[in-house]
């Protein structure tokens, strides 16, 4: 076993997340679930800063499919640029695991000069300001993390994602079951964990340039994979959406370029793989992340996930590569150089 | 002068603004503003992509603060992953320089089959799918670019505010003043544009890793910014919202990394500041952007601008900041090696 925290984190997930499932109770939102089906509120507004927003992206696509008013919002840009969006006939659902950093705080101060018609947060801190002031209270469950988001990430994608099905009414055993399968899943990939490092450092290397692109509920871990890349190796890396890629930066192609691509649900699964084909044709070193590769495309190794678990299981690979990434550039996986691990300076 | 086509565009931008704001007519909106103001649309939605897509920014914050309910989504996401957000009762405000982009002749098939209450375009060719389809098109009225979106981006960003200004009922005078104001700002400024180019050489050099931040506004020219040093000199460079940056990839911070902070507007400029100053004194080459600069930091050179005239200037030293990475990497600036001017491709 590794003695790094960072590590330990990562090897903890499934067993933080199948924790979680089995505490989890979604009556306490049977209210609100009722209230908006009744039209008493003129907007949803998912926000957050960090992985914590990122893990909301998910829940905010199943929000607008089901035909809900629903915006995902940088929770900086709420508070100082777009505050009327809050009014008092608003549904605020606020995603910090701390409940603690900078933004959060400025957003509740704003919030208690004009309340909206419902808050909600999820958070793995009961203590915290935001669980003191939301009106209920979604626990991720998770044991606290002294580094980079982990368990707080996989659950906070697991909770929001049931949250969200739970306010479009659907039945959630269909969703229970992909999320157990998709513990399952990153419990026997990260059973050779090490073989994995192993594999990566072959495949990826270091790369000069590195790119995360996908679409859809893969944005959670394009944009989440970039920034713990960022965090745990201090290794730049870009994160876009793979169409926005094509306008104007896949001119960045060629051989000093490494792009990981994200297969995503069916419904752009070929979108995404014809950009890969197009990005090998240029001599970018591009790599599939899709539990089912299928044919003769470099991939690197993915838990096996589908549904609501698929976003869980897209970042497992990144953590590993950010934990490569990092002893290549000589750092500590995951140790913190100039931050905490609670944000308190906007 | 310069023969090649991107330094022409660029320095063609101050005239091009100019008889932008002299074609314009904003009478043709009148009756959308009256609708809206009747409670007959349910939500805006801006959406593009690209470069088109960013400029819209400042215009969508201005709508939110003035309590719309205004969405900014990426047309990609919006055709796949959010399409039942357009309802019958929604205005849908399309922006696509070209008008034609294969996002966008899939968001109007979709809109064929689902007309929204309002449709209007922001576009620079009539002849267009988008023009023929959009019920008022909003012309950009820029001579045809070969290259990197250089005037059709700057008058983007003019015409999609006045537009957003002109839908909250706002006396626009003020607003056309910033405009010329700032189109005279950045054409004193390009006067010496062969200069800046040597300080921008001296200044940044060739980084390692580049990473622009901002907030709010400033938003528009951090996402172009990076779009176009990546499409313009294949230099892949980090955007992120400052806020979101401390959440994480704050850990980036050291010799390595090259950060342009956006100064953008006084609401959040200190906060902004105060990052810079904690990025130097990490060891990171941080440079300020801000047409007022004040005391003793290490700033980049800009046009003067303010009001809704800042966006416009925010990218004009990043277009030369593209076109001096370009020569140090050996690419022809602005050169397209991969794409056509129109992203045909999904």
């Amino acid at each position: 076993m590794d003695e790094n925290t960072y590590i330990q984190d990562i090897l903890s997930q499934p067993a933080a997340l199948l924790a979680a499932l089995d505490r989890f109770d979604l009556d306490p939102l049977r209210p609100y679930t009722r209230a908006l089906r009744n039209g008493e509120y003129d907007r949803l507004i998912l926000t957050g800063m960090g992985a914590s927003g990122y893990a909301a992206y998910p829940a905010w696509l199943q929000l607008l499919k089901a035909g809900f008013p629903a915006f995902w919002v940088d929770c900086a840009e709420l508070s100082h640029y777009a505050r009327p969006l809050i009014t008092k006939r608003s549904f605020v659902w606020l995603i910090s695991q701390s409940g603690r950093s900078a933004e959060i705080l400025r957003l509740l101060d704003l919030m208690q000069a004009t309340p909206p018609a419902a808050f909600i947060a999820t958070t793995n801190d009961l203590a915290s300001p935001l669980a003191q002031a939301a009106g209920l209270t979604l626990l991720l469950e998770a044991a606290v993390e002294e580094t980079v988001s982990t368990r707080t990430y996989l659950n906070s994608l697991a909770i929001s994602q049931l949250v969200a099905r739970a306010l479009c009414l659907e039945d959630l055993d269909p969703d229970y079951y992909d999320l157990r399968k998709a513990a399952d899943g990153i419990a026997s990939y990260l059973a050779n964990w090490d073989e994995h490092l192993l594999t990566l450092e072959g495949l990826v290397g270091k790369p000069q340039h590195l790119l995360l692109v996908g679409r859809g509920p893969s944005m959670a871990a394009v944009l989440t994979g970039a920034l713990i890349i960022g965090e745990a190796a201090k290794f730049p890396a870009l994160a876009l959406n793979a169409a926005q890629f094509r306008h104007g930066p896949l001119e960045m192609a060629g051989s000093q370029l490494t792009v990981l691509v994200f297969g995503g649900p069916d419904e752009t699964a070929a979108l995404n793989r014809h950009l890969l084909h197009e990005l090998l044709g240029f001599g970018t070193a591009a790599f599939w992340l899709s539990p089912s590769p299928q044919g003769e495309i470099p991939a690197l190794p993915m838990p096996q996930a589908s549904g609501i678990g698929l976003p869980l299981a897209e970042i497992v690979p990144v953590q590993l590569l950010s934990v490569n990434l990092a002893r290549q550039t000589g750092h500590v996986p995951g140790k913190f150089l100039y931050s905490g691990k609670v944000t308190i300076t906007e």
